[in-house]
C-alpha cells in the first residue's frame, strides 16, 4: 500500500525507517525543508517525496505535525486526500485533535483516526530517527464510536509491524487524561525544577535522585506548549494537585508539626507501593 | 585501628562491610537488635558485638543512627568516648548534628566530625547493606575551623578504602543548602506526585519520564520526615521555588497565554542546558 507521511521529524522519521525496515509498504514522504527530505531519501526512510497533490494516491496518510499544525494542514488538505482512505495522526493530545480533524474527513468520505506513539528522546528532528524507537513502547490508538473496525486493525497491525510492545484502544479523554498525569505534568514538574537559584551550586552533591527528577527538562518548547495548551483543562487538574500536595508537606514544615510531615510522607509511600504493584514496576 | 560502629543500617552495615573488604582495621559493632548483630557477625562484616562501655577502646566511632538519635546518643555516652578520639555521623544533615554533638564532645577532648556518603536505596536495614553501596558516590565531609586537618585526612582515607568516587569538603551550611537542592528536594516531589487521584488510572500510559519522577516516592518516612525538620530552612526554600515556579505555568495556562507558557518552558530547558554543562551529565 502507499503510505504518505507528511514532516519527517524524530517521530515522521522514525515511522518510516521502522516501515519501510519492517514491511513492503511504498513509503512518500512530505517536508517543508529540501534537505530533511534529501537525508530521508538517502537513508532510504522514504521511497519518493511528493507534494500535498499527490495525497490522493495514499490508502494511509501519517501527520506528524505539531498540534496546531495537524489541525491547520487537514483544513487546508481536506479535498486532496483519497476517499476511503485513512488519515492518521501522532502526536501527544488527542480530544483537541480528534474533535477537529473527524467531522472535516467525515464530510469527505475520510477516516480520521488519532494515535499516539508513547516514545521519543529529548531531541528533535529527522537526525534522531530510527527504526528501533518504537521499540517495547505503548502505541495508543483513540477511535470513536464511528471509527470502522477495520481502521482500527489496519493502524493496530501497522503498529505490531514497527515492533510497539502493546497496543492500547483508549477514548480521547482517557487518553488526555492518562498523559496529563504519567507524561506532560513530568514534563512541567522537571521544568520548574530546575528552576531554583541552588541549580549550578550543588557540584559533588549531584544525586541520583536529582538526575531523576530532572531528566525531562530538556524539552523542545515549541512542541511542549501546544500540547499544553490543547490538553490544557487535564493538565491544570494534574498541575493543581501537585500544588496542592506541595504545599502540605511546606506548611507541616512551618507548623514544626513532623507527625503530620511524617504522615503524608508515609501516604505517599503507600501510594508508591500501590503504583509499583498496579504498574507491575520493581522498586529499582 | 578500632573502629565503632553504632547502628547496623543499610550505611550502618555497609560501611562495616567495605571496611572489612578493604581495609585491616577491627570492626566492632553495637545495634539494640540482636537479630542484626547475629546477622552482622554471621556475614563478617563485624568482628565482635561490643556494648556502649566498651567505646572507649574505639579509635573511631562512626554514629550510623536517624537524626535525633545521634545527638541523643551522642549526649548520653559523651563521657564513653577515648580522650582524643574521633566521633562521626554519616546522617544526611549536618548543621543540627554538627552545632550539637561538636560542643559536647570537645569539652571531653574527642573529635567530631560530621559526614554524609551520599548512597543509599530505597530499602532500609542490615539485610540491604552492601561492601559495594559506594562505589563511586560522593563523600562528603563537613569540618568546621577547629576540625584537626589529620582527622579530616584520616577519614577521606577511609573514604578512599570503601570506594568512594570523590570525596567533597564543604561546611555544614553548604552541604545543608546543597542536599536540600539535590536530594531533599526531589523526595517531596516524587512523594507528592504519587497523591494523584490519576495514578491507578493510566495503565498503558506509563512513561520513562513518569517513572523518573516517581521513583524515590518509595521511601522511609520516619528517617526522611526527621532529615527535613533538621533542615526546615533550607528545605522550605527549595520547596517555596518549585511551588512558584508550578504556579507560574499554571496561571500562563488559565490565562490561555501560550507565549508566556512556551518562555517558561524555553527558560528552564536553557537552565536544564547549563545544569549539563556544569555536572558534566549526558543529555542520555
Amino acid at each position: 500500500m502507499n503510505i504518505a507521511v507528511v514532516g519527517l521529524g524524530l517521530i515522521g522519521g522514525s515511522i518510516c525507517k521502522a516501515l519501510k525496515a519492517n514491511t513492503f509498504h511504498h513509503i512518500m514522504g512530505i517536508d517543508t525543508d529540501k534537505e530533511t527530505i534529501n537525508k530521508a531519501l538517502k537513508a532510504g526512510a522514504i521511497d519518493e517525496e511528493i507534494g500535498v497533490d499527490r495525497l490522493c494516491e495514499a490508502n494511509l496518510t501519517v501527520i506528524a505535525l505539531y498540534p496546531f499544525s495537524i489541525v491547520k494542514f487537514v483544513k487546508e488538505n481536506a479535498d486532496k486526500f483519497k476517499k476511503g482512505s485513512i488519515v492518521m495522526d501522532i502526536c501527544g493530545v488527542k480530544g483537541y485533535i480528534v474533535n477537529n480533524c473527524t467531522p472535516i474527513l467525515e464530510e469527505k468520505g475520510v477516516i480520521f483516526i488519532g494515535t499516539h506513539p508513547m516514545a521519543g528522546t529529548e531531541h528533535s528532528g529527522f537526525d534522531y530517527s530510527s527504526a528501533e524507537l518504537f521499540s517495547k513502547a505503548s502505541f495508543i490508538i483513540t477511535p470513536t464510536e464511528n471509527t470502522p473496525q477495520i481502521a482500527i486493525d489496519l493502524v493496530s497491525t501497522l503498529g505490531a509491524c514497527m515492533n510497539f510492545g502493546q497496543v492500547v484502544i483508549a477514548t480521547p479523554e482517557q487518553h488526555d487524561r492518562n498523559i496529563a498525569y504519567t507524561s506532560q505534568l513530568a514534563h512541567v514538574v522537571s521544568n520548574a525544577y530546575v528552576k531554583s537559584p541552588s541549580l549550578l551550586k550543588a557540584d559533588g552533591f549531584s544525586a541520583g535522585s536529582f538526575l531523576d527528577l530532572t531528566r525531562v527538562a530538556y524539552l523542545n518548547e515549541e512542541m511542549w506548549s501546544g500540547l499544553f495548551m490543547c490538553n490544557k483543562e487535564a493538565l491544570l487538574f494534574e498541575v493543581n494537585n501537585i500544588i496542592h500536595s506541595l504545599t502540605e508537606y511546606r506548611d507541616a514544615m512551618v507548623n514544626d508539626d513532623i507527625d503530620t510531615l511524617r504522615e503524608l510522607l508515609k501516604d505517599g509511600r503507600i501510594q508508591k507501593e500501590k503504583s509499583m504493584e498496579f504498574y507491575g514496576q520493581g522498586r529499582k
